[in-house]
């Protein structure tokens, strides 16, 4: 076998960041396809720097040579947004190895971090010092921190404290040209110009590299319950959403709804589970309630809410988990859901809002739209109703070819949903970003005048389109990036 | 006397906005001197228009005839913003006509209203629906939201539910090339591309107009209790701010601080007021609890926080509001500080953050330095200590000439203060913004990397330069904009 020599680029990003940390062979597949396997790019290299200079000297190589750009953390993305393209052209930039916790600062509720870090490794951090850092979520053992922030993403959270933006005060990053914006303040309020942190916040790589951030701390609270209640329709469980903020303010810290056919594939697959009160309710919601007083407090708190609801009607049955132990096997059959999903064959994913007040309009209206349209749709409906995001997934039908029934109705049902979504002034990604999963669809959901300004923001601050092209705005060049099957 | 025909600019603007609106005789003053009266400038003209295409049809004639615009809301902005400069040629677009109520969703807990809306009517239109708007500052009987927006006001409830920034779902955007950005979405979760919203918000006016907003609604609390608390030290009151934070989570609503020549200032010339318990502590706080629960569990909680603050020495004496009144009182003392130190005669404001945990050692090492480098100066602390923003104010010596010291000292005293918060990671505008008091000053403590960011930004969206130029970002012609005397 015979190697030629290293191009000036690869020389380029060896000096930048040590020969051991440029990838080029053996097996690079973890870094070329997406979480779920729906693209499988190559890289020219996977470049693995070690700091805020190391990713700039990166930057400035690539830009001396005219590369593309892919950034990217754990790659648990879900809209391809963080493999190379197949042209074998593209720099794949993991900051996987910035993985430090930099300083934890209790009296400013402040934990700054390095992009890498692992999100369960930041809460343990927040935890170890005495403190909560609220951002979770199904991918948190192995998403980083910088993903998170890059994509915006939610969680479970996200109805007391925001999604990652709102958990975020300051950044670090390198921008396309390879300098370094040192914006990592711990400041609550600062009015000092124009917004770069949630600018660069939820771009998706497109615009610079996050490569840390200082981020908040919340204080832990005494106890933490879960209920699961059954509810009637819909709407009821929007009423039950509406008692619940007024009852336990901020208490409120998460609140889940689940349709009767997504909890039957998890009775189905995982009957050791044992969903509850599921057979004779057409949704169920799990609710969580922190308390910062004692878990007595919160129990009286939460039996009120619960008894009030039941008079009300908006509530038919509920339990109030026991202990941690049960409480954990409530949240476990909802992130159960995907798995069991999978487990039943093919399906179609969707990742949308819609204002709290209008899910039960837009359920009622699309389900029997898909029903008319689709003969033997099977449909998921789960989600974050709190914050007025529903996983609205399509499961194939029953006993048919589940790949054809894919590659012939999957466009047309996106179409269907986004459609339906867009008449009910919602999003087509509330969380999970667009990627390039959804570039070609941006333009038909997302005004004229916004993408016109998403465009003029692009081009002043990435000239060359170097950074992340093709995901979240398509490019007019051949780089449609990660190419999705 | 007789009278020139109009120019075509301004029968482009009345074509815009109709006759009645465009304003360009008699005392246009309102318009033209700033809260502070601090500048003054003479407008072309005074464009009141009664929707967003009229905003954008004022904004494509601006453009057409290549005419700079200054946006304005209430004009109570402490930071030259929103008047005219002296050229006489720009145009001054009041969006005071602009102040309906478009909206209120219960169950999505969002309203959405014009930008010309007061911030108390809004409140109040919360309020009447059943639910809170918590945006509160002492201006907010004449301040409109568009303005709280563009210049992303805090104010005293920031603490809890954080600045106006956080408080906005959605707006609607005159651009600078007179198109309409429909941005008015009440979704708390969409990642579909850059987030322009937070772009526009703080942005003062100088990259589009923002014409209406879609904001969140939280419940109204069961109870609010206020209790005014002697603490021994800047210390003792960032231990007691931990304290609070753990013990009533997202029940604090309020923590102020307050040094004790500041309230000598009320007691001064408000002695009516009866400032309790300053005369033997160099700082008073004042905290808010805001409970879901009771008024009695509220006193429960709070008298429990104050018994253990007691103990372990972070509060010498303490007392609770008996009742709506008393805690309104304790309120209108802390209020009251900015119109003591007016009584009292000129002084040099400043608007600062420092991350929480060192405020105590930024606040001791300049009070010293000033000390040293300022005879006789007279320091006026106080502000927002839960957001780390502090109004370190500086009053001048008691028996000299105070005209004289404000032009002698003035700039050097900025200087100082703005170094000591930069040596402290610090903002030098929490909450007012730059303006143009601000802009030359911005470039010195912002990182060129950032303000570099900024200007491609600004070249982006606004190429022409004809929004508010001069603000945030200093123009390299002559439009300084304001000119602050």
């Amino acid at each position: 076998m015979t190697m030629s020599p290293p191009s000036p680029l690869i020389e380029a990003l060896q000096q930048a960041v040590g020969a051991a940390h440029v990838l080029t062979e053996g097996d690079l597949s973890a870094y070329e396809h997406d979480w779920r396997r729906r693209a499988r790019g190559r890289a020219l290299a996977v470049v693995r720097p070690a700091s805020a200079e190391q990713v700039a000297a990166v930057v400035r190589a690539c830009v001396a040579h005219g590369a593309t750009i892919v950034p990217q953390g754990g790659n648990t993305g879900l809209a391809v947004g963080s493999v190379p393209d197949e042209t074998g052209t593209q720099v794949l930039l993991s900051l996987r190895r910035m993985d430090k916790v930099r300083a934890v600062d209790a009296a400013n509720l402040t934990i700054t971090v390095e992009a890498g870090c692992i999100l369960q490794n930041l809460q343990g951090a927040a935890e170890a010092a005495g403190y909560l850092f609220p951002l979770s979520l199904a991918a948190e053992g192995s998403c980083t921190i910088g993903g998170n922030l890059a994509t915006n993403a939610g969680g479970t959270q996200v109805v007391r404290y925001g999604n990652a933006r709102e958990l975020c005060l300051g950044l670090e990053v390198v921008t396309a040209q390879g300098e370094v914006w040192s914006g990592l303040t711990g400041l609550r309020k600062d009015n000092t110009g124009y917004d770069l942190r949630d600018l660069y916040i939820g771009s998706e790589g497109t615009l610079g590299i996050i490569t840390a951030a200082t981020l908040k701390l919340y204080p832990r609270p005494a106890a933490k319950l879960t209920a699961w209640a059954a509810v009637p329709s819909m709407q009821a469980a929007v009423d039950l959403l509406g008692l619940a903020h007024a009852r336990l303010g901020a208490g409120l810290t998460g609140f889940e709804v689940m349709g009767q056919f997504a909890l039957s594939l998890v009775d189905k697959h995982y009957p050791q589970l044992r969903v509850p009160l599921f057979k004779e309710s057409p949704w169920c919601v799990l609710l969580e309630n922190s308390d910062h007083e004692s878990e007595a407090h919160a129990r009286a708190l939460f039996e009120q809410l619960l008894e009030t609801a039941l008079e009300g009607g908006c509530v038919t049955d509920a339990v109030v988990a026991e202990n941690l132990t049960q409480a954990k096997g409530l949240w476990h059959i909802r992130e159960s859901i995907p798995l069991a999903q999978a487990e039943e064959g093919l399906n179609i994913k969707h990742d949308i809002s819609i204002p709290v007040s209008r899910i039960p309009a837009f359920v009622e209206e699309t389900d029997a739209l898909l029903a008319r349209e689709i003969p033997g749709v099977r449909l998921v409906d789960f989600g974050h109703l709190g914050d007025g995001n529903l996983h609205y997934n399509v499961q194939a039908p029953e006993h048919g070819d589940a790949k054809a029934f894919l590659r012939d109705e999957e466009d047309r049902i996106n179409t269907l949903v986004f459609d339906a979504v867009a008449r009910h002034e919602g999003s087509i990604s509330a969380e999970h970003g667009i990627g390039s999963l959804k570039a070609a669809k941006l333009p038909h959901y997302k005004s004229a005048v916004a993408l016109g300004l998403m465009r003029g923001i692009k081009q002043a601050l990435d000239p060359q389109g170097l950074m992340n092209p093709g995901r979240v705005l398509t490019t007019d060049s051949t780089g449609t990036g990660g190419n999705p099957r």
